[in-house]
């Protein structure tokens, strides 16, 4: 039973997300193609994978990991090249690579890097909307810019933890929160990149949310920052639309 | 019934591209989801619009140009509004003007510009494949910056007409074709970027067809310029996917 590790991008425009549906919530996840590309290289049966991060609907990936045991021993590259025969197009394995046995994505994960992406402006372009979110203002970049730097450290996100969340715990370490905007066919676009040991169900979009409540002067940073210590989500603005999602990198101990 | 003239933004990707088809040929395009918006701002009755450039199925617009005349009179920031609200997603008007009344959007056109995104490389992110074209090799990219170099001048491009196309000439007058690269997540893409005073059907796809083929080492760049001044379309190599296409902008005289 060698375990293999993948990374894999992936458009999530027409996932539920990453993780199978329990019973009664038909649809189409990650998971579930890969574990059926799976099942096809090993007789029909199941082969069970664990991806390192629970993507939502239509949240994007550069870099996922999965980690699965195969009950044959495939050389990597024939693995990689099996496995994107066999995926729709939506869904793509960068690389194979045997996995120690005590690999698991998710658990051994020490990080994970998430972009998002957001137009700004009167209009978004069409080709554009599938792959970064929008907002019809103009923001204020410094007050975008100061809100980020509110996230940094080892805090409690209980004011970001949206409902549903599994987490025994709301507490999260975040090493890397930078915003920076460039300029776009239509306008300005805001690039948020927020690093972390790991992040709460819709945590990285309720942060985005805070970011454009504070560029847009619904609240002030001290407001916003004070929002962030009060744990209590209700305080918090709404999360950003998952299209402008990315998760980009998951870091592993070497 | 005064002319207006605007600009479109559009996602080729759900259309069978611009034009209304022929009776009989069903099917989404973007001058008929134009002309029925248009038509609820004219008491239902048929605006025809004319478009500056015919783009094919899944060719993307940023700055599509189209004129009509309508039978009443509206300032052009709401005839922008009005429009945005009844047009579906994946276009976008991003101006709208009063035009002379001798204005036509494709017959009035000094000269357009394309440009064509084709990644490189054994694997495309699945993010990109509805806008940039992939060939799984990597090019020889002096090659392709040389074989861009053929087509500048006033030449007949009888070696890039497509059949079912409709022009009188095959003589155009192409002003800029230049290739670069840029790194991307996965490899090196090819961003090529040509303006001429009119194309012919898929010559720009062709044009890119003939980069491809130079870059691959199918052909070397003096036997793709001999084939360009064959005048026979069955000596050229076959055009690029649509996907990667986009209509830039239309120039019109002062």
């Amino acid at each position: 039973m060698p375990p293999y590790r993948i990374t894999l991008a992936y458009d999530g425009t027409g996932f539920l997300g990453w993780q199978i549906q329990p019973r009664g919530r038909a649809g189409r996840t990650v998971q579930g193609v890969l574990e059926a590309a799976l099942a096809k290289l090993a007789e029909g049966r199941r082969v069970p994978v664990a991806g390192a991060g629970r993507t939502d609907a239509g949240v994007h990936a550069l870099g996922q990991v999965a980690s699965f045991d195969l009950a044959r021993e495939l050389p990597p590259p024939a693995l990689l090249r099996a496995l994107n025969a066999l995926l729709p197009e939506d869904v793509r394995v960068r690389s194979a690579a045997p996995a120690a046995a005590s690999f698991h994505a998710r658990k051994s994960a020490r990080s994970k890097l998430y972009r998002y992406v957001l137009d700004t402006g009167p209009l978004q372009l069409p080709t554009r909307r599938r792959q970064a979110g929008h907002v019809p203002w103009v923001l204020d970049e410094a007050a975008v810019v100061a809100a980020a730097a509110l996230y940094p450290g080892r805090r409690d996100f209980a004011s970001l933890a949206s409902a549903g969340g599994a987490a025994k715990t709301t507490v999260r370490t975040v090493t890397r929160s930078e915003a920076r905007f460039e300029d776009t066919d239509t306008g300005r676009t805001l690039v948020y990149e927020v690093e972390a040991d790991g992040f709460l169900r819709k945590m990285v979009r309720s942060m985005v949310g805070g970011l454009i409540a504070a560029g847009r002067g619904r609240v002030t940073v001290p407001e916003l920052g004070r929002a962030l210590e009060a744990r209590d989500r209700r305080a918090w603005p709404p999360p950003a639309p998952a299209c402008g999602l990315t998760l980009v990198r998951v870091e592993y101990p070497p």
